[in-house]
Parts: C-alpha cells; structure tokens; sequence
C-alpha cells in the first residue's frame, strides 16, 4: 500500500517549501496537483525544476472557479462530484504506489486538498506536511510586524459581505484579508468605513518574481484572486527610552 | 559589511524549517538567539545537529520572562535595555561579518527579533527569512482543517483580559490562543462562557518530540508558555451528497 503525501508548499518561492516537503516533491514519482482548468496552476509551477524527470503528472483541473457563484447548488454540485472522481482516482493509485499531492501555502489552512482529505480519511493512510502559509510570504515582503505583544489578528475572506467585513476590522488590531480578486472594491469600502484604510497593504504574488507591494490607497481596483490585503497591528512595542 | 540574517525555525521539527533558513543556519559561523536565563534555549534546540562544529554562539537571555508583570515600568525598562545593548552588539559584529539569528516560528508574527529589527533598521543589512509559525504546527497534529471556506480566524494572546478573550471567542469561527502558560485557567473560562469549550484542543510542543495534543475540557489547569489552544472553523465543506 502507498501513501497520500501532501506537501504544503509554502507561499511561492521554492526556497521556502520545507526541507521535508522538498526532499518529498523531488523523490516523488506520482505527482497530483489542482489547478485551473486550461492553466498550467500554481502549485505546479512551484516546483519546476524540482520533479524528476520521469514523474507522472495528475492535473486537477476545477470544473469551475469563479465562473458561477460559489454558494449556488450548481457550482457545490459540480465541485462535490469533482472531489468524489479524485478522491477514488487517488485511493485507486495509493493501492500501488505513494502519491504526492502538491498544496499551495499550509494544506489545513483554507486549503483544497481538505475535502479530498475528508473523502480520504480511514481509506488510505494520508501524511501532511505544513507549509508556510500564503499570508506569511506575503507580509514578510512588507518588512515590519503584522503582529506584537498582545495584538489580535484576524483572517478574513473577501467573500463575506460588506457589514461582516467593517464589524471584524474595527474589532482587530491587525488583519489579514485573503480571497480578494473580484472583490476588492468591496475591501476597500470596508476599510473606509472602519477607518483603517491608510494603514493597508496590497500584496500580490507574495515572494514570487512577479511579486507586487503596495499601499491599498495607492492600487487600483483589480488584482489577481490570491492578492491579499494586510494591516498592521500595534502591538505593545518596547521602546529605548521607555 | 556582514548581514544580520534572521531565520525563521519554523515549530519546532528542524524538518519544517525552509530550505533557505536550514541552508543559513549550516553555513552559519556567528549565531545568535533568544533563550530564558539558565536554560539553554528553544531555537537553540532545534538547530542541534545543524551548526558547524566550530560556530560561534552568542545566547541572548532575556533578563526577566515572567518573574515580573510584563506590563509594569521595571518590565519594559529592563527589557528597552536588553535589546539596546543586543542591538548594538549585533551591529557591531555585522560590521565584519554576517550574524544569523535564530528566532521560532515565523519572525514577523510575534516574533522578539522584531524588538532588534526596530533598533537594527537602517544601520546594518537585515534578511528575514519567512518560517512556519508555531500555530500552524500545532493544527497539523490535530489533523483536521483549521479553517475552510469563508471561516473567521482569530488569533488571541491569553493574556488578554477574560472579557476581550470571550468577545472575540463568540465572534471568530476558528481560534488560535497563544502564550497560554499560566493564563489557561482564564482562557477555559472565556471559552465556558463564549460556549465553545468543547470544541477546543490544547497543544504542547506541537511537532517536537515531547508533544502532547488533547482535548481542552480533558487537560488539567498546567500548561507549558508555549502551549496553543485551538478552536476549529466549521466552514464550507463541500458534501458528496450536496
């Protein structure tokens, strides 16, 4: 019996995968990994120049992603039966050899590879490896605290409505805000309304080549689905002169 | 002119460190890292095995941990002095040679370099290298996702006040609740109240080998600083049977 390896890739530069994701992406003979229909994906551009050169590829690729609104039956219908098909297709392949499925940042933060991880469980024996997250990569680019001393963060999904987006960012010191593509028109009206604009960052592509760092009131009103907004908290700093 | 390289440990597993950070630490011939006073020191710990033989070490003790209230004027005071004086000793090293710091975890998120990082800036050449923060080993050892969908994350310090604990723990799907230590009979109580207590797990050392994972409402009231309490989100999952 092989296993399922999902590796957490970390944020996008190779160079921060962890050593034991690393050494399991470059001896892994099966690789699997999602991506968009139609697009080469992220994850697998990751590791370029890491696979073997003989490795079997398994593409993913979504039935749909942003094309039909994520809380309609159609679009959890769609998505439900495309987990069931990989779930069976990789417990299938496990029979006979391991199989390393490839996540973008740590795969139990917010991550695909969970509801194949749910299908899978009992069936066949599963190993996660954590990665940096996406948001780490992205405010380490900044290059000060997202957070200190007793601070509260709070990660949010550009996808929550309006009121839910204002109410969270008044009640945190700093704030992360991932899944914002179409919807930051939306962010920054929440930001407006709970005063905290000026202090947010727009990060897209956090630690890869095409890499952008911006003030939000600076950018302009589109960014790729995987930018992420950051503000800063103002944590108990220990000052010379205190 | 040498650098000061700050490398992110990751959770403790030197396995989780990034390729980058565990290539610095084996090069490294000056290494400097945060420890308690008398103890030998977590980040040191985890690069055991790592360092070259002949590597210079500089353990940074922290002149008080929890011995006095780290919001008091005697706190604050011995500690603005023990950066400064590290500041300055870092500089000058860097002035001949590159100087890697060992810091757990992911430097920018609650991480003590950032004291030396605000007194470091614009004098010397800083690199930070992104790590794994210790939450996202500690929700790896559960093995269920932290978060999915559209989920709220909070991360709390439990030396918040027991009313801000409960407030934000009935506003967040999942919770992450750091430097625990001897606030754990606090953090039970919010929970109690915020009713979530039984959703809750207590993570020790989470990735090391002495970790210990369990449910909270089965721990008893010792835990060691280091420990996280985590509160799982309850987010879209995407059924089979939808």
């Amino acid at each position: 019996m092989g296993r399922i390896i999902c590796c957490g890739l970390g944020p996008g530069d190779p160079d921060l995968m962890s050593v034991r994701a690393d050494r399991e992406v470059r001896a892994a003979t099966h690789v699997a990994y999602f991506r968009k229909k139609d697009q080469r994906g992220q994850a697998r551009r990751i590791v370029d120049g890491l696979l073997a050169k003989d490795v079997r590829e398994y593409p993913m690729g979504y039935p749909v992603t942003t094309e039909i609104a994520f809380d309609s039956p159609d679009y959890a219908r769609l998505l439900a039966d495309f987990y069931d098909v990989w779930a069976e297709r990789l417990a299938q392949l496990a029979k006979t050899t391991d199989v390393v499925v490839l996540c973008e940042g740590d795969p139990y933060f917010y991550g695909s590879f969970m509801h194949l991880h749910a299908r899978l469980q009992g069936r066949v024996a599963i190993e996660v490896i954590a990665g940096i997250p996406g948001m780490v990569g992205c405010w380490n680019t900044v290059g000060q605290p997202i957070a200190l001393g007793d601070d509260v963060t709070t990660v949010l999904m550009a996808t929550l409505p309006q009121d839910e987006l204002e109410r969270h960012m008044r009640n945190s010191d700093a704030l992360v805000i991932m899944k914002t593509g179409r919807n930051l028109a939306k962010v920054r009206r929440a930001l407006i309304v709970a005063g905290r604009l000026d202090e947010a960052w727009l990060v897209e592509r956090g630690t890869m080549p095409a890499q952008r760092v911006a003030r939000l009131r600076d950018a302009g009103d589109e960014c790729p689905y995987f930018a992420i907004v950051l503000v800063h908290g103002r944590g108990r700093r220990i000052e010379s002169d205190a």
